[in-house]
């Protein structure tokens, strides 16, 4: 059932999660923070995985993400990693980084791992401390299996606002092996990473020097996790870690290898599934926006506007009333420092030409309102002044995200 | 009725407008831009006035503005300003320009004035050419009066989106004369102000000096007008002007007047008060928020970081749901680059204090409800790292804020 062929190398694996790739196992249980939802999740590798993470630039970073910085810092691999939600463990003090530091020990224990290949991670309310009798009766239940079912039990036990599961997986061939990448995420408020996003898992089979897959990273996550926004502001708990355990058997893989273009490709493929995914399932989001900026002097002012577009509360609001107001998304650009001329910008919703070197241009109301009622709406700025492109995703502003924003905590 | 007295030397004229400075007349009619609604506003001063005036940061600036500067450049001075809304102007290319010059012209013959004498300026829709034949109608029927109902004629003519007129009025004694100074402006929706805001008129007779009068409303500008937001977008046809017309015959005011201070209060007191008002005024708004970020290296980021907790959306939906989700304010200085030292953050809503030292503290979520449940919600911050201090001011985020952009245009 590997259906999607996207490239020659790399397929989607449309069954897939992100315990396809070897050894990975997963578990996912009810300790009780949010009542009777699955709340504490584990992913653990049958072998210590080189590991590669990005981080919030949140200058208020949650306990759990200093103490798997410290993990990492010591081999750069990483065999388990346990997260919670429903309680941030951010802005909770000594208290908090002990909290973390013990539901590390718990699980490095509980495994028999030494306590820095366990990551921490924790998603939630912001200045509560994490309850840790029902941390450590979690921990106790958790019993990692390989089947679709400890997939989904994982991925449950991430969500906070979210309404769906996100999950993805590819699969390439290099050095005559099958290198299989999956990941999952979850994310759906305070959603406007920079550096990383709220909570990403990536796992792969392949072997890769772990330098160059923290850079490989890094540069994915500019283009993929950080181009999307649900509502501009950049939560204090964002972490993307990849998990790589080399079970696929191929050489190491690094920027010298004849294969990293692949590699890259599976990366890409793989953060742009889950960054989209979450931009999808923003709060109270009815559609996904895609933003395209072309004709730009160098790619960071084009993915810079695209972002400042798709952020915009007013080009929200008019994508989720279905009215093609393309004055706001001119605007947008305009209040960026981005290189432009401003005489020479076209603008298009969908298939619709609605500005054209900066003169509006004549379209149909009726068609734009029939493009806008769909839940994917693209939009395509050309700004006649370079070559470089970039691209952003975010949702639309609907009533529901004032509905769960107003009463979140209580 | 002099009522209330700020400080010793400036006193709030309570039932004060733009026209109790001597010499302004003012008009509004209704054009027909905006269906039965005022559409086009005129304030007119017996002699040319001394002219300040600063404008949007957009890239995008409208035809209006671009003819406005060009009023200024000539000699420093305003007598007629014309403003239409229902219509921005912006976007419109050389037909823009065209029809703003020719409103200018319009205005300029049936006062017999000199055309670089008039200001233009338009608000609404972008990228929609001005109904001319409407605008020449309109200028005919203009007919400048001093009264009451004259003002607010005027301040009915450039609202939008606005519940409310905004005015406010003050006055002090210089050089033994009174001088009067008055406001008003509109501004819901696309308020996020850089440099300027939505369409504020400050009138004033005092003899002022145009580079000094200049000076002081850029530095006042950045405190007040560009403190405020509603929305995070900036718009394409911010203007604040000013217009000093010298007839309250005290002696040329610039900063080497010893009684410079008390002209400076006056211009302060009179812009914070047009900010707070278009603030409170937000679209969809039911709350006005303050925040004060005190403790600072420098006032610089202490605004940036005020203005950054009032215009998170998370802090907004929480003040609109009276949730005490102080979290979410943490979250937001973090996300900015401001200097702080994350162990040592005080923060309170109103007189509640809700974190010390950035450790959470114990406080009663009844007492807070209670708070919340008010209209005007203070925040206050200390970061304990400095001796500077800024303000912002915003309005929560409601359900009316999405009926009111998901159709704003059609």
């Amino acid at each position: 059932m590997h259906a999607l062929s996207n490239t020659k190398e790399v397929r989607e694996v449309t069954d897939g999660s992100f315990l396809s790739p070897k050894g990975f196992k997963a578990a996912g249980v009810e300790a009780g923070i949010k009542g009777n939802k699955k709340d504490i999740g584990l992913i653990v590798s049958e072998v210590p995985a080189v590991c590669a993470a990005v981080y919030t630039t949140n200058q208020f970073q949650a306990a759990p993400l200093k103490v798997t910085q410290e993990s990492i810092a010591k081999e750069g691999r990483i065999q388990a990693v346990v997260v919670n939600s429903g309680c941030a463990n951010a802005c909770t003090g000594e208290q908090g980084l002990k909290d973390a530091y013990e539901t590390r020990k718990m699980v490095a224990d509980k495994f028999s791992l030494q306590e820095h290949l366990v990551a921490v991670a924790s998603t939630g309310v912001i200045g509560v401390n994490l309850p840790m009798e029902k941390i450590t009766k979690g921990i106790e239940q958790l019993n990692p299996g390989s089947s679709a079912a400890a997939a989904a039990d994982f991925q449950h036990a991430i969500l906070t606002t979210d309404t769906v599961m996100k999950t993805c997986c590819y699969s390439a061939v290099i050095d005559g092996k099958t290198v299989t990448m999956g990941g999952t995420c979850k994310g759906s408020g305070m959603i406007h990473p920079n550096m990383a996003t709220m909570l990403g898992y990536i796992t792969t089979d392949a072997l890769v020097d772990q330098a160059a897959l923290q850079l490989a990273l890094r540069n994915v996550t500019e283009k993929s996790f950080n181009q999307i926004t649900v509502d501009g502001d950049t939560s204090t708990n964002d972490t993307v870690i990849v998990l790589a355990n080399g079970m696929a058997e191929n050489k190491t893989l690094n920027a010298a290898h004849p294969e990293w273009d692949v590699f890259m490709e599976l990366l890409t493929k793989t953060s742009e599934s889950l960054a989209k995914q979450i931009a999808k399932d923003g709060e109270g989001a009815t559609k996904l926006i895609e933003v395209e900026v072309r004709g730009a002097q160098d790619s960071l002012d084009a993915r810079m506007m695209a972002k400042q577009i798709v952020g915009s509360s007013l080009v929200k609001t008019a994508v989720y009333g279905a009215d093609a107001n393309w004055g706001r998304i001119i605007s947008s650009i305009g209040q960026t420092k981005g290189a432009i001329n401003p005489a020479a910008v076209d603008i298009a919703i969908g298939p619709i030409v609605m500005l054209k070197n900066s003169e509006p241009a004549a379209f149909s109301e009726e068609e734009a309102l029939e493009y806008l009622k769909g839940d994917f709406v693209q939009i395509f700025v050309d700004l006649h002044n370079g070559d470089a492109s970039g691209k952003a995703w975010g949702c639309d502003l609907s009533y529901d995200y004032i509905k769960i924003n107003a009463s979140y905590r209580t």
